[in-house]
């Protein structure tokens, strides 16, 4: 491969994955307006956050920056949507009305 | 590295890669009980697919099957979300009561 085809796949795997960590950013701020995450699977959350530290441990071992850089940010954004649901579905559940303290 | 090392590089590539998707067929399941996708962001299920596809790419290019494979059944998954969310909020859109043909 020519160093313009590398330069050119590094731009490929970064839009790759900023991409998909713009997508998490996106439902973050959704989230953050409606107050609900009822929809969103615990599961998908945990799976992908703990999908997430394998493929760290590959990209380690590859030496693959892209693959590191990605899932770092992607377990960092799993954790906000994690604690986010955890509230907001805790939210759901209490009875309207003032809180009697 | 040595075989063994490699195999276990194997193991651990296709054990994100089974963790990452299976959140997703959890997700798929759920939303398919609740009837409702409200909470997940469009833009989330469209730059995960996109993204899926610029790393396809990159694992084309460097000839990585587990980033092939991975986002390749991430891009089946999420045009399912997509279609299920479609269908859905139109579902939620309507007016309740029997729909007059």
């Amino acid at each position: 491969m020519t160093t313009v085809d590398i330069a050119l796949l590094d731009v490929v795997a970064v839009a790759g994955g900023v991409l998909i960590l713009s997508g998490w950013v996106h439902q973050i701020i959704k989230a953050y307006k409606t107050k609900s995450l009822r929809d969103v699977s615990w599961y998908l959350t945990m799976f992908i956050g703990a999908g997430s530290v394998l493929w760290i441990t590959y990209g380690v071992h590859i030496w693959d920056v892209y693959i590191i850089g990605t899932n770092v940010a992607g377990i960092t954004l799993m954790v906000t949507v994690i604690l986010m649901k955890r509230k907001y579905d805790k939210m759901a559940r209490r009875p309207p009305g003032p809180r009697l303290k």
